[in-house]
């Protein structure tokens, strides 16, 4: 019966992430993506994430940088950092607890104004992370974690700094989380304005939300005789 | 005791929010705030949150628009919404039961470029708000706050658009969680590197992030009559 099929598989293509109750959206499925290459791109073009726990039974959502290597996403903080605790250590032998969480990322593209109140909305990307994130133990996929952090903020950075020394290792948490149950989210385009308010005297259509940098401010310490690097030039104006 | 006084109370002016176990951070306690005046700014600068609850035993965040009226923050969506419905309702004389949430703000600033990875940073605002989430049935305030959602996006649009009408607004939620327990965070300034390290050859400084306008888009259906209202003209070039 290839109607059943149908319905019960409505992305018949780009189903890398195979949905699940919680990625599958009450309302306007039709937003909901789920191939690997979108979730990607949308993930690399960011560097802030908000991340979801619970604690005590509650939610606690924060803001956090955040790195991607292949299927793995990488988040650190401070060891005395309440969550990352909480993500909790791989004893030798022992099945680590992990903490479950909810990563977020989104980007605005443009304000949607439609004729209607009820009919504003926003064009935007987001990619939502559901899984249980453990503690990075091993120190070579610690340090590479690390790096892809400040990769993910600025490619090439990594490189042109000093990388964490043994101390300055020992009071960092890294957390990983990998991409299995994940959904993109993207809507784009113009208002979708009931057809009998076409006449109405209002403005319709979208702005678009631009985001940039501006000229990169050198520390007030910093030796004059270092310029900037190739990975700033660009901004450098 | 003078002194004991001031380690008890390291925030003595500007607490307009009492501090709790939930908002007062772990670390970097003094970039925490609680003074009324700057969460309302920094609320006020953006528009869109990520919304936390727990569904399940599991976290899930979500981004989503927001409005505010004073000491109420509103959010809104199809009554279809689980998280939504999950709020739900009041009954003639019944208690309310609500949603636990976590609505988190975040405005990003600037890239912090330190000589050492583990220096890098950010400079932001962010606002976190912890709380119960009641649906709002009255229905005055039901459009009080569709408004307010709207002009929040984009000030003097509320009165430049068609309001709901009663089948549009049979079909919104209307979540309300009010300003009790928050706090903002705020991270300002250059790098702030081990002294060891100033004389590394690496550049050190801020890249500032800016985020703004493009020119709006009319809508493909839209009367070339209508000109671009005046909330809308600085951007218009």
């Amino acid at each position: 019966m290839p109607e059943a099929d149908a319905v019960a598989a409505p992305h018949p293509i780009d189903i890398d992430y195979r949905p699940t109750d919680r990625t599958v959206p009450t309302r306007s499925k039709e937003r909901a993506r789920y191939d690997r290459e979108l979730v990607h791109r949308v993930l690399d073009a960011s560097y802030i994430c908000h991340l979801g726990f619970v604690r005590d039974g509650a939610p606690v959502v924060l803001p956090t940088l955040y790195g991607r290597i292949g299927e793995s996403l990488y988040v650190h903080g401070s060891t005395g950092s309440r969550p990352l605790r909480a993500a909790g250590a791989r004893g030798a032998g022992e099945a680590a607890p992990g903490l479950p969480v909810c990563l977020t990322v989104t980007q605005v593209d443009g304000l949607v104004l439609a004729r209607s109140a009820f009919h504003h909305s926003i064009n935007y990307h987001s990619v939502v992370v559901h899984g249980v994130a453990h503690q990075v133990t091993d120190e070579a996929e610690r340090r590479t974690a690390l790096d892809a952090i400040v990769e993910h903020i600025l490619p090439g950075r990594a490189d042109d700094s000093r990388r964490a020394n043994d101390k300055e290792l020992a009071a960092t948490s890294v957390v990983r989380l990998d991409l299995d149950e994940v959904s993109a989210k993207i809507r784009t385009g113009g208002p979708n304005d009931e057809p009998e308010d076409s006449g109405l005297p209002y403005w319709s259509g979208v702005v678009p939300v631009t985001a940039g940098y501006g000229k990169p401010l050198p520390a007030d310490d910093l030796d004059p005789a270092i310029g900037l690097p190739g990975y700033l030039a660009e901004w450098s104006s």
